[in-house]
């Protein structure tokens, strides 16, 4: 990597330190206030931005008529595509509208008499959040990192970089406005300046990258900074002994095809063996009439093959599975299918083999329902509802960062709540300060008191 | 590394993940059963395990006589002085008295009508702890992770070899009398087998290190894993302007004095230039009463050396600062002393500094202790009280695993809640489940309700 980005880099990365801790002191309407000026900025600045992604939507569509992308990345990058824009911009009035997560007591104890001990919610500090194409998630990302009091430097795909320009000089321009620094929220277009930020650690304190499992791995090989990664989804869809056969019907389509190109679609189908003569044909003809692609172990296929009538699409849309069909993310409208003889060997399978994203069982019994949600390591266990519910809007999050298939810090949909930290304040009201040689076993010595104090803010 | 020790490190991985999962479904009280048979076993095995540490401190001597290892380490290593066997026996106990930290509901929403979403805490999976000496820490750690739910892989220093054998082979034999895996707890001896094992990300879920700054830098750089650092501590002590005078000395000689190689002890004393002429000579002479030797900048310095009477140890113990003496942690009776104009500079000095471990103000002053608290972005920020208060035991938890100098997951004194994440459980009671696809803007599509649930464990 050139002496050169590295500097550029490293100057960055000081800059969002320096505009963190600048911050600190911020009132929580001033980042209210912040959130308008961006909306207000982007309202201003939307024909320039729009002939910005025109010009980032031609130079990828000669990639895609040169075989160099797909089509569905292509239509990702469009800013003015249906209500996108607007969408945009009612994300950030709604961020706004959201509860502050910062200065939340979520443990007070009076250690003596006179010593009390906070632990309060607080931002982490400098956020490098690296995801794909879609532009409009520089506003996204800006958003939750304002409310949450992070300041944050975005990498967005190569492919959007005209668009993502403008997005991230508008809204520097609207916190020039405000007490915030116009650093808060910096953009970066180079692997080169990743590369060298992620050797920062003494300015970056958490790196978000969304996309696939190959990226976030190659991120966590590179930095001893933590990671919170938003890797593939590989979710499944349990029937179990006791399913009713309407909604296993249900679950098993919509997890599957209501997007099969998202993280939280289901991509392995697991059926009790006592479901097979039952169940298994209804859910079957569903996902085949769903133009759903399955391919099936030998007893779920013998199944099928004896169907009579068979199914239309039984030659072209039945195909025995492989070991691998149960390890791969299709993202698409193929399903995996696996027969099992227990609960206990379909929660063995999940956690062997799911990417411990977002599992379901479809039962009426509630202890297989509480095995099922206990037994599966997973960062969601449903029962009878589609897979395709993990997410924070649904969640009732306002919006969502993405979605961590880590197990640490935040796990799941990670909303505002996810962007946050805590630290300890301890506060002596004593007369003479509180001091922890007084206190021990010996004789004259105090005991600590411990009780807990009723508090939702830190009362100083 | 050897191909050996790689398979033998990928055994004991997998055996902990098993471990780990077979474990999901075993009751709370089972875990209290184990920490009971640990007990009693290491009770029956007490002669043993008390010659295999004497073995451990002959060879240690002969390091100590030899020159390649310091007393205070050999210290560490024995477990037969003070009360230091009947503590760890009683610290088995505590830690099974404490409530369960898991199962307990953070967040509950009912999405739709019948659609319930519990965001509820649950063990963090398999857990690779790193640390130094005291053999004891063995049996500490031992017992979070089992009454946390976790499956632990630890690591002592080569020093207390043969004490931690002995100790973790009585863990093991009392586990194989509980429903709970004997290899939940399993112990390594080799750099060669912990490096092989922190490649293993499919199988460890935390790396906890205790230990040097660079300890922690290493296993940063050679993991994919997250790692929760418990790493130096440069803590300070800030003597705000409006300070009161007799809680100034009482908070500056405890923090520095009380137990100066603890990370919580301070490094760095900051007083504001007004306080030099007033309150700083009876805080320095309380210092140097206490054979401190303090290492101060020209301010400081100047208004110790135009004291009349000079200190007896003025001589000794007064020396000029350096720029390093600021980044230094002295784990010993010495103190940098530093003049600053204003709270915002201390705190900018702080910031750029400290570990961001512990620090704290000395000040009558509401809004510089709200400021200083807030502006500090460290673990813990103190008002009136000693760095020495940073500790789990002091803050009521109990225990601790350490004190993380992380900003990720936990911060500060970890106790059980730090070893725990959540997993979201969703659970439909409609008639024919819920599917994702009914909702939307559409015509007769549903809106999310998000109500509130008031729970504090998942009914299910």
């Amino acid at each position: 990597m050139s002496q050169e980005s590295t500097s550029a880099a490293a100057d960055i990365a000081k800059a969002a330190k320096a505009a963190f801790e600048a911050s600190q002191l911020i009132d929580s309407s001033e980042k209210v206030k912040a959130l308008r000026e961006i909306r207000k900025e982007l309202e201003a600045d939307k024909d320039a931005i729009l002939e910005a992604n025109r010009a980032d939507l031609e130079a990828a569509q000669k990639e895609v008529d040169a075989g160099r992308m797909s089509s569905s990345l292509l239509k990702r990058l469009d800013l003015n595509k249906g209500d996108k824009w607007d969408s945009m911009l009612q994300g950030i009035t709604d961020v706004a509208n959201l509860p502050d997560p910062n200065g939340i007591v979520s443990y007070a104890s009076e250690l003596d008499d006179g010593l009390e001990l906070y632990r309060v919610s607080c931002p982490i500090g400098v956020l490098l959040v690296i995801f794909e194409a879609r532009p409009e998630v520089v506003v996204n990302i800006a958003s939750l990192a304002i409310k949450s009091g992070n300041a944050a430097i975005l990498k967005g795909g190569k492919e959007s970089n005209e668009t993502t320009k403008l997005l991230s000089k508008a809204i520097q321009t609207a916190l020039s406005k405000t007490q915030i620094s116009s650093n808060y929220i910096q953009a970066i277009q180079t692997r080169a300046e990743v590369s060298a930020i992620l050797q920062l650690d003494q300015y970056i304190d958490l790196v978000i990258p969304r996309g696939s499992n190959s990226l976030v791995r190659n991120i966590q090989n590179n930095t001893r900074i933590p990671v919170m990664g938003h890797a593939d989804g590989l979710c499944s869809v349990y029937i179990d002994a006791s399913a009713d056969a309407k909604k296993a019907v249900r679950v098993a389509v919509d997890s599957k095809v209501d997007y099969p190109a998202a993280c939280n679609a289901a991509e392995t189908l697991i059926l009790h063996e006592s479901v097979l003569p039952t169940i298994w044909p209804d859910v079957a003809k569903a996902l085949l009439a769903a133009d759903v692609k399955l391919l099936c172990d030998p007893p779920s296929l013998a199944v099928l093959r004896a169907l009579s009538p068979a199914p239309p699409s039984l030659s072209t849309h039945v195909e025995p599975s492989t070991p691998e069909s149960y390890t791969t993310e299709h993202l698409s409208l193929t399903l995996s299918v696996l027969t099992v003889p227990s609960l206990s060997a379909a929660i063995s399978h999940i956690n062997a083999h799911s990417s411990h994203h977002t599992d379901c069982i479809v039962t009426e019994d509630e202890a297989a329902s509480s095995t099922f949600c206990r037994g599966v390591d997973s960062a969601g266990t449903f029962v009878n509802a589609s897979t395709r519910f993990a997410d924070g809007f649904r969640y009732g999050f306002g919006t969502e960062v993405g979605i961590s298939t880590g197990r640490i810090h935040a796990r799941g949909p990670v909303g505002l709540d996810g962007l946050v930290t805590y630290k300890y304040m301890l506060r002596s009201k004593g007369e003479q300060g509180h001091v922890v040689g007084e206190f021990g076993t010996g004789e004259g010595k105090k005991q600590y008191k411990h009780r807990r104090i009723d508090a939702s803010a830190v009362p100083f």
